[in-house]
């Protein structure tokens, strides 16, 4: 007789099917959520990624988990476990199964509440949310979502399969790749911040260039990236961006180029492949970053790094008396050193 | 006869009632305006909270001045006054007074324009404003403001009372508790940044958790609070969050903490009960905050802290030649301790 | 004949006259794109405004180049040449004649799907966009755009030729001069974050005052302006904000300073006219900026700044290794100084 598992019941077999891992265990056995380790119940599905946890393997009530090959035997002493060569990857699968089942699906057409212009082309499958805006000579590629209360300025492009949640702006001539994510509140292409100085005031610089984003391209909530002056701002395949982020004009982010949230990069700045940006970093403008460079968070980037590693320059935390103490005695720090000096003379 | 006051004419005897205080002066007496001590004219009602402004009292001008009793012998010597235990929460109310009778009510009702999905409940008293958008299975509770332009995404729920300015957006399964104040642009339930690294690439972990916050919370412009990972991002009771702040995913602020603008709080944070953090500072993730810790403005917290108190770590400003020596000379700051206990070694 | 000329070609002789420079060369030559001076095509007119660039001159392909008179006889032995007294104003001036020529012009009118109170004022020649909002009592100014999904509160009143983008929130009775550029996702009218202390929870102080624009102000995307607790935040004229900057309530900024992306501005702080303040600097609250301050991006100002000149505050970044040695020294500074003393004192 057949078993009817509700959205968020998964079996154990199937999950195994899925990830392509070697179950030991009962595949009937139905687990309903996934969960660390630490308090995972007998319905939970743990993982084990990082060995430092691996204490915690023994005495989870997990069902099953998610180990490499090299753990297998220590989960399996404790119950079920799936075992797969980056039990990691296995994980985010995971969520990725999960979310595809319990979540409502999109549904293909245009809101009658939206309005999109009768030049713009809708390709197949794709969904435009209630009240969104598609402008003229605009394409939405097939299986893209516009979500609701998105502007798609004119003669904009958004590729194949990317979904743009709520309230998302793309400015007229930009483009996304295909299979994007894009988060609430994200402006695409507002105008980058250029401007002569004339006897004291500002004269505007129109800013002539677009955006161009590649594929696989995530955006947080509420983030920028601004069109460019007169070449373009340019995101290359991959980059994942978290929220409240600022890409200032003619910048380029290199592939797979990870950032944390209020990071902000100041205009031409060139980044590389493969770098890791941590929250509230800066960057300045014109600068270059090389391939693999790692900044840690709320770290100042005032020269190019042109060696792949890690940097850092953090003012340490400390209780507020001895950070006083301490800042105060910075401000004379060079008159330290050449108090230094003078003695180091001195002392034979 | 009876006197009409318009709008925003208050007599003192009115005041002084709403407030609990006691009035020494004319209860008919009318004021038009709040206003400091200092610049305040014969209609406008003023306050002294803290006792270092009281050299401005005996100056001003102000029909009426909220104080202490402690002060109310200096207060009455120059006019009216309101004696209250606690002028400056007096002062807050009246703000309230104010506003409540200034600013035009909200009108219950949907707006044509809005687009609800029948199977939402929206409670009686709630305003729905134009070119809102409430999706299936979403909980609007009595008395709700929902401004123009909102998202409520589907099976969300807004708590009684709440108000939620234009353009807010509050993603799916998303909670937020009673009496809340929710200023526009701000992001609530956006994914958290999660991925796992394979060759090279970034595989996307589905963020599988919720955003539960709770009674008379207020968030500020622009702010985004990511749904959390695989359990939900907690903002208790109280809490107060100003503009452009992030909320990484699962992060947990416990009740009556306050937060200035641009602060960033990296994901599995957990912040204590009555917390301060200045604006600008950076919290990395997995930290423990205690409760009553109190961090300053663009101070970055790098490791947990454990006892209350007020921490700090900002480099110190200067005139930018001074801060180029210094900064220079910090490079080389752990061989100058060498350096120095080498000398201490040589001189007796 | 007639030559006809598409909207992206220009002739030089049309863009001598636009500009006022002296063209040396054919004033039918066409250019098609502005460009720097490396990687100019035949068809690219560029500009040398930093002389640092003169050795780029000579091998330019640019069909012209617009220079100072200083280099007119490098310029002109090149080819083309249109000389004027500040070719960077120059160049401004040509994107925006490049802008006003290839961008489509907005048409005036109300969009069928905008909401509009009859008791708002649309002057002549103003155009607003699909699914905006115009509450009661507001006013737009001649010649004004409001764009897509914009909200304009009750009794708030944008400048004539003021253009908002997608998406701009004008909470009520708040007031944007003339000729203003405001970038999608602005929020301006926001509550200020003001509360009183009671007993462990926070009471809200009702912010009543507004937010007062000049003339000719840019406001980049995401950013947020709060309204004043009393009085009213005031932005002078020709001031320019970059992207997700916070400017808290009652702070006032003077006429034509600058602040690049991410900065934050707590309240009641005044800042002079003509500053400029790089980007993710912090200014704390109640604080005095000069006129003429410069102060360096990532800097905070915890200090009121009463004399002109450039202000850095930011630790150097470092590998990663270095930084941890020094910023853990950093914490023993001030006792180090202590012990140099000591040292000082014993060598004679």
């Amino acid at each position: 007789m057949l078993e009817i598992l509700s959205a968020s019941e998964f079996s154990l077999g199937d999950i195994a099917a899925q990830l392509g891992g070697d179950l030991i265990g009962n595949p009937s056995t139905v687990v309903t959520r996934i969960g660390p380790l630490e308090g995972a119940t007998p319905s939970t599905i743990s993982f084990l990624s990082n060995p430092k946890y691996q204490s915690q393997l023994a005495a989870s009530q997990a069902a099953c988990v998610l180990v490499a090959p090299s753990m297998r035997d220590a989960a399996v002493a404790r119950g079920s476990a799936i075992v797969l060569a980056d039990p990691y990857l296995g994980f985010a699968r995971l969520t990725q199964l999960w979310a595809k089942r319990t979540r409502p699906a999109t549904v293909a057409g245009v809101h009658p509440s939206a309005v999109v212009d009768p030049t713009a082309t809708i390709s197949e499958g794709v969904s435009v949310g209630p009240l969104a805006v598609i402008e003229a000579g605009a394409t939405v590629g097939e299986g893209a979502v516009i979500g609701s209360h998105c502007f798609i300025g004119s003669n904009a492009c958004v590729g194949a399969g990317t979904r743009l949640s709520a309230g998302v702006t793309v400015g007229f001539d930009c483009h996304i790749g295909a299979r994007g994510i894009v988060h609430s509140g994200v402006v695409i292409g507002a105008d980058g911040f250029g401007f002569a100085p004339v006897e004291g005031r500002w004269e505007k610089i129109e800013q002539l260039g677009n955006v161009r984003i590649g594929d696989d391209v995530e955006i947080g909530a509420n983030t920028c990236i601004d069109r460019g002056a007169l070449d373009d701002t340019v995101i290359e395949d991959g980059v994942k961006l978290d929220n409240l982020i600022q890409i200032g004009h003619n910048v380029r982010i290199g592939a797979h180029t990870a950032m944390a949230g209020c990071v902000g990069v100041a205009g031409s700045a060139t980044i590389g492949k493969h770098c890791q940006v941590g929250g509230g970093a800066v960057i300045l403008g014109h600068l270059t970053l090389a391939d693999r460079v790692i900044i840690s968070a709320a770290s100042v980037v005032m020269r190019s790094i042109l060696k792949p590693g890690q940097y850092s320059g953090v003012f340490p935390i400390d209780d507020n008396a001895a950070w006083e103490k301490n800042a105060a005695t910075l401000r004379q720090l060079h008159g330290l050193r050449e108090r230094l000096r003078a003695l180091e003379k001195k002392t034979p």
